[in-house]
């Protein structure tokens, strides 16, 4: 077994120890022996870019979009500086799949873990990575993160360590859907009465670049007037990502994807893959014709650059799991010394047909860990959850439920609540292990109406906790959607998936024990459930929640908390708000 | 004298005990006889408004726009709980032309008395409104105004006193300038190199009413898509604000203007408006076809329904002072029981040509004290400020500066900031007195560069202030703007204005000491100055600044103090943000 795994194995024993060194990491330069500190000065502003042609004011990080890459080695410290330069929104940047083991307090989740940066104030995120991995980071903030707010985050290995696949090259990019709309407009819509959906995206990005049909955009409004988008298709900002690749050699492709709702197909047209990783965890190496990706996952394939040398060709996206109305995403993989304006005559890759579930079903199933570096899980769980997520209807507004519990967001930091003892920052009855039975999930709830809250559910520490999160039809008949679930602090086991009710009594005996894979985000299936373990050992408070942006925002997480007694004072840089301000 | 100018004349020396009793009255339910505590809960949304007929996301407050209207009378106690139902906005509201005597931590203004209100949290403002006359509240947070955020704040007599001026009945509304373009996409503009302007707006409203030529947005896009703006001129929403009269009866209409860029010329149809409120006080009543009406100022003027009774008429408001691209606002003067459908045939009115300044600088002229009501000015400051206003350059962006330095917001409040010490908070060094001399302004500045700073006037407290307003030319070569000015916690005796460069020796002589009005706002013209006098005698820290948008948003702006080693702590509900978290 890898040190690297070790170290997560044994976390619990090794706790106390581990977390006095994370501290003392946080507190004092290391003096550890390969470590170093990457120190990064951010500032945020809004910023007019063209990833598809169309103008925006997007979120940039340096006047980037996508935001700056952090490139790190397993162990480093890394220390980014964030200024906080728009006019009158708060800020924030969450670390996606990192754990701030011994740093919760930089997690990033606006009034979880920390109140939002102000503007005009400098914060200062600190905290280790410790594994090596694919990940990324986002605005964790509304709805932040579609209006570009967000990066890559690479992990290597450290010095001396290997990967057990060999290739030439690297190569990375970052999936999502895009808007023409901006998200204050989408957060109204979500809000109003009646709701009011933007639809589905104009386009779809890959590492930030795409391109809408300009001919599709009237002409002839008022100069200035800004009555119509401006449309540039010859705009440098959404001409096609290139990735060059020299023919014959392999490389490692990162591919995360931050889509807002989309769940994304990537195809590398002529090309098989092999998946190697997916949320920084080494998996059984499987070929794939192309890969789903849904929002919050990452995944590293390898692939040869061995076919026509004489061309380029495809790097495509495509949306499955709601009915389609975007056009193909498109980069460019780029044969060298062909010149990268030499554009395939090669239609646009087409995906699996998108509701063809049962194909996503068994590409999720070919995900488990790799022989050699199986982690095995707690053989039993010591607590049970099953959550019922369904859409409901609150004071006329249309909101996600998870056992019937709408999420509202505090207005302290429910880190800071816990830590303190403000009782009245957040909802003091916790809310339900299980769904109110009997249930159905064939047909929109029986009850649309749910109950708002915010209410946290609290683990002993160290505790092994099960969830099964069970999908349902929403509140249009026949219809369920995707779900890409999302957990800070911890990854969590795969234990299993299934389509229907989930039987307590007899789904657990199919669970993988032997080489279940460990992750951060796993997609639920339309009218399916699928079966996580997870080991409460970070101390801290931990959203778990659908990464679909306006899920999310429309109340479709909780709030997981253990050993939060273990934490020393907060640093006061998270606090100001809320009921915070007067501690 | 009356009893409410006599307060403000002799506040000097009544100074312990009028502050004693704010405080009290701050503190503790007032138990004096008339004065009443008016409450009000509030909750700020976006929301879709279509006011001139173009839908866009607006900041609304109780779903309303504009919001509601306070009515109060003189002493009376105003209690505003604000909820903050931005998803990543903050919020402050700042309550124009009242003072915040004893109170300024609820003056209202981001970072000047207060931390912004996080999302989620609710903030509640108590203050006294302690003088009669026409007012109003708006956002004082980046460009929030500019988005919706306001409404009027009208304040009566106390019982038994009588204005020297007869009315029937009573109007009134609040006059702006509208964009189709969001407010982040305008200061994205104002901060890009090269600098992008907004342009002229595209309507005119009249108490958040108005009218796009909907023919003018190109149809045929993609629907849902938002690529161009929806225009629908059946919406109820931006149909003509109804002013409804009686035949041969007198009126009083309250006039206010919140324009982010515009001056506005307003118009009765066929009518003549005596002038005899300007900014809540009592001036000399003159008679008037038109009104010249600066962003931050408000007016009220009578007016008869002695016009043929048959028709209705137009209430109408053109730019001027900027070269007009914008068509006429209007309303409805509605001659009861005529329907308010029947429209004039008659066109638009037309309002004095946009750069006849003298015509500007006369109708200024006119607005003196009204006999009677006369509250004379100290005959000699103690100290001169003449503030140079100038265009310039720093780093690449067009900015405004004064003396030339042009005002950073800072992450503190600086009230809290000279509060506690917070000497990091700001800049130490006080800004100059006076400008650098020789200076031109005939022309672009000869050093186009200016400083950026946050550095604050202290006065001593009691002491006669006065301050020269000197225009100039842009960096435009014949090119120099209007600006109107508002100060904060005071009014201000409105000496004198001249045109070209003021010559302190000579041009003091001409100054009016008998019948000089008070004023909270007053506009400097194109290539002239104004001069104003107030005594420093209200203990807390007040901006002074451009009440354009945009010009405070780009620096035009600075922040006067005084006394605030008088004041008790403050209340913790204005802390949390930059340096004051750390208290």
């Amino acid at each position: 077994m890898k040190a690297s795994n070790l170290g997560f194995g044994c976390r619990l024993a090794k706790f106390s120890v581990t977390f006095l060194i994370l501290v003392l990491l946080n507190l004092a330069v290391t003096t550890e022996a390969k470590a170093r500190i990457r120190r990064y000065k951010w500032k945020v502003d809004y910023s007019y870019f063209s990833p598809d042609c169309v103008e925006k004011v997007i979120i940039a990080i340096n006047g980037q979009y996508p935001g700056p890459r952090i490139r790190a080695q397993a162990g480093d410290t890394i220390v980014v500086e964030l200024e906080n330069g728009l006019p009158t929104e708060g800020v924030v940047i969450h670390w996606h799949g990192i754990h701030q083991f011994g740093t919760p307090w930089y997690d990033g989740t606006a009034f979880v873990s920390q109140c939002p940066i102000n503007p005009g104030e400098t914060f200062t995120y600190k905290f280790v990575v410790p594994r090596p991995g694919t990940y990324f980071y986002h605005g964790h903030f509304g709805m932040q993160r579609a209006a570009g707010f967000y990066g890559s985050l690479i992990v290597d290995l450290e010095h001396g360590e290997k990967e057990p696949f060999a290739y030439d090259g690297e190569l990375s990019i970052i999936l999502n859907d895009w808007w023409h709309r901006s998200i204050y407009d989408q957060e109204t819509g979500l809000f109003a009465i009646p709701f009011r959906f933007v639809g589905e995206p104009q386009s779809l990005l890959i590492e930030g670049r795409g391109r809408y049909n300009c001919s599709l955009v009237p002409s002839g409004s008022v100069a200035g007037s800004g009555d119509c988008v401006s449309c540039n298709s010859s705009n440098p900002q959404c001409q096609p990502y290139i990735l060059p690749v020299e023919p014959g050699k392999t490389y490692r492709l990162r591919i995360a994807s931050v889509a807002s709702l989309s769940s994304l197909n990537f195809i590398l047209e002529g090309h098989n893959m092999t998946i190697v990783e997916a949320d920084g965890y080494n998996v059984d190496p499987v070929v794939v014709e192309n890969l789903d990706v849904y929002s919050g996952e990452t995944y590293s394939v390898l692939f040869t650059a061995n076919q026509n040398a004489s061309r380029n060709y495809w790097a495509a996206i495509n949306v499955r799991g709601r009915k389609p109305a975007t056009p193909t995403g498109l980069a460019l993989l780029n044969y060298l010394p062909n010149p990268s304006s030499l554009l395939p005559s090669t239609p646009s890759p087409m995906s699996p047909v998108w509701n063809d579930f049962d194909y996503s079903l068994n590409q999720n199933k070919l995900i488990i860990a790799r022989k050699g570096y199986e982690v095995p899980p707690p053989p039993k769980p010591d607590r049970q959850l099953i959550f019922l997520t369904t859409q409901n209807k609150v004071n006329g507004r249309i909101k996600w439920a998870i056992n019937n519990i709408t999420y509202v967001i505090t207005s302290t930091p429910v880190l800071a609540a816990l830590k303190y003892g403000l009782k009245k920052a957040y909802d003091p009855i916790p809310p339900p292990d299980y769904p109110a039975l009997p249930f159905s999930i064939s047909g929109p709830p029986a009850n649309p109406n749910a109950t708002v809250g915010s209410g946290v559910y609290t683990f002993q520490f160290g505790s092994v906790v099960d969830v099964i999160i069970q999908n349902a039809n929403t509140l249009t008949p026949n219809n369920s959607e995707v779900h890409p679930w999302h957990l800070h602090g911890h990854d969590f086991w795969v234990l299993g998936y299934g389509k229907g009710i989930f039987d307590p009594a007899t789904d657990p005996q199919s669970y993988n024990l032997k080489n279940a894979p460990l992750k951060n985000t796993v997609a639920v299936l339309p009218y399916g459930w699928v079966a996580i373990r997870f080991r409460a050992d970070n101390p801290g408070v931990w959203p778990f929640h659908c990464h679909i942006e306006a899920h999310f925002h429309m109340g479709m997480g909780l709030i997981f908390a253990e050993g939060w007694d273990r934490l020393p004072e907060l640093p006061k840089s998270v606090l100001g708000c809320g009921l915070s301000k007067y501690l």
